[in-house]
């Protein structure tokens, strides 16, 4: 029998898959240990007490994505320049090796970095992912967006990850929302409950205003003179702040987008770009998971062994 | 003899100058008593502590602006709709009355408000600033910016305010620099000393890129791949910033900017002005000193008393 432990392990959480020789995922695991909450040396205790029990069954190996592999992280698992594919993951695994206390087999998968607009940028964790949605699209060219904290943009072409830009959309929401003065007038319970109206109009608005920094005092000013619901406003900055993320691309003649990521930002998305005449297609964990799958069976391949 | 004691009381800091009949600014005072520090009902205690010697003096009359006027200020002071200029801020003066315990001379000058784009705004403070930009340079047709947390762009014609709008420019430069996960590659110590040239190239990536969402993560890569010193970063963040306002407005065309703020960073945008062509001319403390001054005697004049 041979089993793969597809794990990512992002700044802010710890997930992982149990998935069989033929690819399907048989049970999942997820852990509040995200790499910030854990020392510097204390990565294979929580590994062990998460997983352990899985990786006692003989013939099951573990392959890990997202900031585990940074300076920070377990190992350090250097960025992959792009262009970047299924080839160049597989073949560039960090081993963890000996810092696995009990020998396990567990390697991680390097990030990708590349260069546009003269600065560089980089991704960890969201390589997999990709991955995975060209093997569930049976494609090798797309352009695929992971919104996030750190939205990214990417385009693949012949199954390579071509060049790719980060958005920090997701994180300017939080400390609109949260920490700005915005807050008095956002209410933290609308975060998950969609308000279409509002939201598509704070798209709309990113689309006609002059830019965030101008748009997002609205806000406030909405509040003030009892010109929206409380309710609402949540998914007005939403809007507002995806649609600003969305103002900076050329959108114009872009055929389908694959979007991944979890099901409620997808939607978002997927609603802002359908404003602007932009089809998309959905995908979620199961992305994550089939790239794992992909790049462990790649790597087998190439060693030669399974 | 007739005093006038002007008074900034904004959110974060309360601040008074003594001026004469000739409008010579005698003394200045301030406190770390801004309005976000005072409880409902301890305005009048904190005002005496501050300036009761001054007001102690016979013919001694205050005048007030900033968020003092707030629905959570001392008293509320409604907002007066654009156009609006000396005679309607002179004339909609709201007195302080009996919640100031001694009986003083006090008023309050009212904020502005106006609609853009669809949707209010609303200023406190600036108004008297653009009154007394006006005065000093001794026009009434002007384009006069007040950067800061939130800048104001303010459009003037024939003295009177037509239109502004604000923009979260000093807020999202604070957010992203100490709360953002850019904060790690900032040094707070920075925010003071400018590096010119890491400035001037967050100013043209600003035009070049593809908006603050994209640009802002640079800072982090910039500093993973060391690429830019850490004490220039911050620098490179509020060229980044100030330039994304710059770019959400249209400069075409636009004749001299009178910018009214605290000098460090009235330097900082006319700098970055005047790599988009657009001279400007700096105005500070005096200009909201001035301002209140003129209202006063245009009140005077309206009451037919002095």
């Amino acid at each position: 029998m041979s089993r793969l432990l597809a794990i990512d392990w992002g700044s802010s959480s710890l997930r992982g898959a149990l998935i069989d020789d033929a690819g399907a995922v048989l049970e999942q695991r997820s852990a509040p240990k995200g790499m910030l909450t854990v020392d510097a040396g204390g990565f294979d205790g929580v590994f062990e007490a998460t997983f352990g029990d899985w990786m006692d069954v003989p013939g099951t190996r573990c392959l890990m994505a997202g900031m585990v592999g940074s300076r920070q992280g377990w190992v350090e698992a250097p960025y992959r320049p792009c262009p970047a594919g299924l080839d160049d993951y597989a073949g560039s695994l960090q081993r963890v090796g000996d810092r696995s206390s009990r020998g396990r087999d567990i390697a991680i998968v390097p990030g990708a970095t590349c260069e546009h607009d003269g600065m560089p940028d980089v991704m960890r964790g969201e390589e997999i992912k990709i991955v995975g949605v060209l093997d569930l699209l049976g494609t090798g060219d797309a352009r695929i967006v992971s919104p996030g904290t750190h939205s990214k943009w990417c385009r693949v072409e012949g199954g390579r990850l071509i060049a790719f830009s980060t958005a920090m959309s997701g994180e300017f929401y939080a400390l609109l929302s949260r920490h700005s003065i915005l807050a008095h007038s956002v209410s933290d319970d609308a975060d998950d409950a969609l308000d279409e109206a509002a939201f598509d109009s704070g798209v709309e608005r990113a689309f006609a205003g002059r830019g965030l920094l101008q748009n997002a005092f609205s806000v406030r000013t909405f509040a003030l003179f009892e010109r929206m619901p409380a309710a609402a406003r949540a998914s007005y900055l939403s809007g507002l702040v995806i649609g600003e993320e969305l103002r900076g691309r050329d959108l114009e003649g872009t055929g389908a987008v694959a979007l991944v990521g979890a099901d409620a930002l997808t939607a978002r998305f997927a609603r802002a770009l359908a404003s602007r005449g932009v089809v998309s297609r959905s995908f979620g964990d199961e992305a994550a998971w089939r790239g794992l799958w992909c790049i462990d069976r790649r790597r087998c391949e190439l060693e030669g062994t399974r």
